[in-house]
């Protein structure tokens, strides 16, 4: 097989399910993760360390990311936002512990009750436990810098401070770093700007893009972002997850559309629009009340669309 | 009042209203218009000269035109598909006459059952009406190269054939051509492939991009468009018109999210996002059965936002 152009990273499990309040059952997930391998997807969200009496909906973690490893090539990564459930996901043989950093010092006082600089320690620490893992069990680390764009609390989130995260994030030992548009604040300028600027500092580790489409400008930013080399792009499928703080918002940018966008560019991913749109059915029937979003499932797809761009 | 950098242009009273079965009542378009131009729209669609047999929806044009001429600076278009529009244009006074030509001939045989190089001699036709006419009565002529990204019908639309017809169409008189997205064929490389292509080959002319929302790549499109220096853009208030190919998916591009995005970006419209958002209840309480589509209006603009980029 060969490798995409660009790779899109299904987060459905994880951030599509942070804020839904019904509880997507066990064989759901894995139906899903069956059914995101066979559609082209190797790298997915499939779920959170934290403590089920907080999130129920995560309380399989374990059980899915020992599912995920049937799937050759298939890269199943899941947060841990403290050290317990670094050292649970350690246990579970987690492919990737993905660590959150909040730039906004308002946003990480409001979710963790912590600043940026201690969530960073954090980083280091679990790089510490990683290390003293036997070969063959040392998970890749990535930080996610939310609110990188902008905050729905303080309003602005200095550029500078971004850079400094970035820098110190992989300072610390994070193998890969992606800015994240939490509340939907990019815009496509300011995505080049923030992206060549980060990069530049802090280099090519920072290689992911995770854009919300809360005010419609999600694919936008992707187009902006590819201009600055990015090839990874976080998106979930049916856009799951909402957006907590505007609802009837969108969330996440929407899996399919994107796939669609970038095949159409010429740019593959190995992932099929057809078999990535007959998955919004596994979502409707696993949580019938969630809302599904997207665009491309009202038209399909056009008439010269083909499933591999470079096939 | 100073040159916006972008100059945003509102085709709802059109392109909006052409495939919507219900009448927007007269005094709704005028309010329309009156309410546009306080937000700080300067160009607008605002009606067609067909026969009112066919579509009375724009049964009322020769009223709207007379009345947006109470506006200082305001641009008014309309639509005339045939000679016959065009002498009925000139009558009423209009600012510009816009002549669709479709790139692709199995769209234009099933639209006006004739070719692209007929419609593109009836471009020549209403040149020389036009420059008959006396002076401070000569509107502007511009060309919409229709399905110019692919069509549903023939699907693939050769680019060699869209860069032959936009020089046809300048060598006919046009004043200014728009590249059109009927049908939501376009994708970022795409457009910038092609708006590349053809500006080199027939000149800046063409300066207008015409995108709709089908699949959900009408903003990201616009990103690739402003690379390509295009700095016109057609949309329609709260997406009004929908796609007659699709039920259900978006007609063109939402005014006020590409306004949000645009001035979010640093690039000034001219234009007021907030009472852009305040008119969407002018379209429901004039359309009250047509779905409105759009973004930014559910989750608001962010806090960083400024009314004026560059004020």
């Amino acid at each position: 097989m060969s490798v995409p152009d660009v790779r899109v990273i299904e987060v459905g499990l994880r951030d599509g399910l942070q804020m839904v309040k019904a509880i997507l059952p066990t064989a759901s997930k894995l139906a899903f993760i069956a059914a995101a391998y066979a559609a082209g997807i190797r790298e997915m969200q499939i779920g959170s360390f934290v403590p089920a009496s907080r999130m129920p909906q995560f309380a399989d973690t374990p059980q899915v990311v020992d599912y995920a490893h049937r799937y050759a090539g298939l890269h199943g990564a899941v947060m841990v936002p403290n050290i317990k459930g670094a050292l649970a996901a350690l246990e579970a043989g987690a492919d990737q512990l993905n660590l959150p950093v909040s730039a906004s010092a308002a946003h990480s006082q409001a979710n963790v009750k912590t600043t940026p600089d201690l969530m960073i320690s954090n980083v280091a620490r679990v790089r510490e436990l990683r290390d003293a893992q036997p070969e063959g069990r040392r998970p890749r680390i990535k930080v996610g810098l939310a609110t990188a764009f902008g905050c729905t609390l303080q309003g602005e989130v200095p550029e500078a401070e971004v850079e400094r995260l970035a820098i110190a994030a992989i300072a610390a030992g994070a193998d890969s770093v992606s800015l994240s548009d939490t509340t939907g604040y990019a815009d496509p300028a300011k995505v080049r700007r923030l992206f060549n600027r980060v990069r530049a500092a802090a280099g090519d580790q920072v290689d992911t893009a995770h854009f919300h489409d809360t005010r419609g400008l999600g694919l936008a930013n992707v187009v902006a972002a590819l201009d600055c080399g990015i090839r990874r792009f976080d998106a979930s499928l049916a856009g799951l997850g909402g957006c907590p703080h505007a609802p009837g918002a969108s969330g996440n940018i929407v899996t399919e559309d994107l796939v669609f966008m970038l095949q159409s560019m010429g740019l593959d991913t190995g992932i099929s629009v057809d078999q990535l749109l007959a998955m919004r059915a596994l979502l409707r029937d696993g949580l019938p009340e969630e809302p599904l979003q997207g665009s491309l499932w009202k038209a399909g797809v056009t008439k010269t669309y083909r499933e591999h761009a470079n096939g």
